[in-house]
């Protein structure tokens, strides 16, 4: 029998990755009872059509009473105002948390509105489609994949290793890092290639419309994966760039720094300085393949 | 019984595309015999070894003897030098082609070489994954793909029309155009995705040690679909930059002009004018999905 770590999980938020909570925790057994809040009429109802939870509530502070663990599920720029208005009701020695794809500034949202008397160990998941909403979650979501806790250095380490524990029942990987290293490393892997994409994306939809009709036609050669990246949900990430700002900053001066470089380098026929670069690249590529976070199986070619 | 096209087909060049129109060509039916030459003895025994053709030269005059169909598969950077190499041993009636990534500059190196008895008729197939050599070949690679033949004003339609069906034997899509517009329109869709992707992967190698390694491992969230394309043949694509400057630094002059609106949106806190871009994206990723030339399944969490 599967470790049950929580008797109630209260779920404020219910789009891909609360959904997926959702499902994932279930499956393990992993709680008792699941509580939904979303503040969104039709997504509450479609949530519950799903069977996703035990209890909906369109009040967050209704959902998280008696729930020993409390997770915020919701765009990184509404946590503020949700932890505000749960706090009074959250129940003595919960787990608090979140989802969010930046912690400084989540935790300076949330962390001023919550009671001592509660454990906060911010969470993020790593993992995610470029789809979102109640209905693009499912279990396996986080299978193989990292989960990074930042809990503040007063937190209770048994409260802190026992919400790790839940997480591993999804089958995912636990690390504890401090806020600001988390955030800057993740501006490197996910926000600034979020961004990229996103710009891309659209400059080319700004094109002429002769030109512009034809990106889609051969989308094949390239541009096809930049715009996955940029279908992921806008809110979500308008919300991250927003939260995230010294360190996505930081690291686009670096890139624009090397893509001057690029530019110089295409514009006089400096073949070797890109080539040396391309080379480079490639065996990055194949540190990937190596550690298991992706696999060698050619993908441009896909369908398979 | 399948149309044979040609009676002779010689492939210059046997990497990752030669070998996957050799494998393509032999199970339609589209060719007699198969003449493999490129100057590299080591991929030569093991094209040989893998049985991609039926003769094997070392030097590429010797292969297109007889051959009604030529197609030089080199690195564009290569593809005049052995335009001026095979020139004196074409056939009268040839069809003389490429799978260069850049059309004008290829037509720049080989047409002054090439005999006035030949139908050269230079071709692009957008496939392609981000291996490389006669072992990555594959005879589906083609299969619903784009082919985009840019003939002279002057080559024959018929030669042009047999050369369009030996593609569409493969299950590829056949399309005409000028080799100026071609260039064009891939260099937004293929040749900057492509300088993006190293130029991101080039940031991240070069960061502080104890931010690298997170890298690698974090690179689920994002930035390992950037390592795949940046993981593409480092000569292939310094050639493809060196001879298509023009286009592509006129995209990366636009792609760097809205970088830079994203920049300074990010910087004042302007949460509408990230909004508004990454809803936008988010329909031409639709639009892609709609016209066939990718599917929705989400490919974050892959494996699936």
């Amino acid at each position: 029998m599967a470790e049950r770590f929580f008797e109630r999980l209260a779920l404020v938020g219910i789009g891909l990755i609360g959904s997926s909570i959702a499902l994932a925790a279930r499956r393990s057994g992993a709680v008792g009872t699941i509580a939904i809040a979303t503040r969104t009429p039709t997504t509450l109802a479609r949530a519950e059509e799903l069977g996703l939870g035990d209890a909906y509530f369109a009040d967050p502070a209704e959902a998280v009473k008696g729930a020993d663990c409390v997770i915020v599920c919701t765009p990184v720029g509404a946590c503020g105002l949700v932890a505000e208005a749960i706090a009074p009701a959250l129940e003595r020695g919960a787990v608090v948390s979140d989802v969010g794809s930046v912690k400084a500034a989540v935790i300076r949202a949330m962390a001023p509105h919550l009671p001592e008397h509660i454990h906060f160990v911010p969470g993020h998941p790593i993992a995610g489609t470029e789809h979102s909403g109640p209905d693009a979650g499912f279990a396996e979501l986080f299978r193989n994949r990292w989960t990074i806790l930042t809990p503040a250095e007063t937190a209770d380490p048994a409260a802190v290793e026992r919400f790790a524990g839940f997480w591993r029942s999804f089958g995912a990987h636990v690390d504890t890092m401090s806020a600001e290293h988390h955030d800057l490393v993740l501006a490197i892997t996910s926000h600034l290639p979020h961004l990229i994409a996103y710009n891309i994306v659209g400059t080319a939809a700004d094109l002429e419309s002769g030109i512009r009709s034809e990106v889609l036609k051969y989308s094949a050669s390239g541009f096809r994966d930049f715009t996955r990246i940029a279908a992921s949900d806008p809110t979500m990430w308008r919300d991250v760039f927003l939260n995230n700002r010294e360190a996505v900053l930081e690291m686009l001066g670096r890139f624009n720094e090397d893509l001057s470089r690029l530019q110089r380098a295409i514009r006089y026929g400096d073949g070797e300085t890109l080539y040396d670069l391309f080379s480079r690249t490639r065996a990055i590529r194949r540190s990937i393949i190596e550690i298991g976070q992706d696999t060698a199986a050619p993908d441009f070619g896909r369908p398979h």
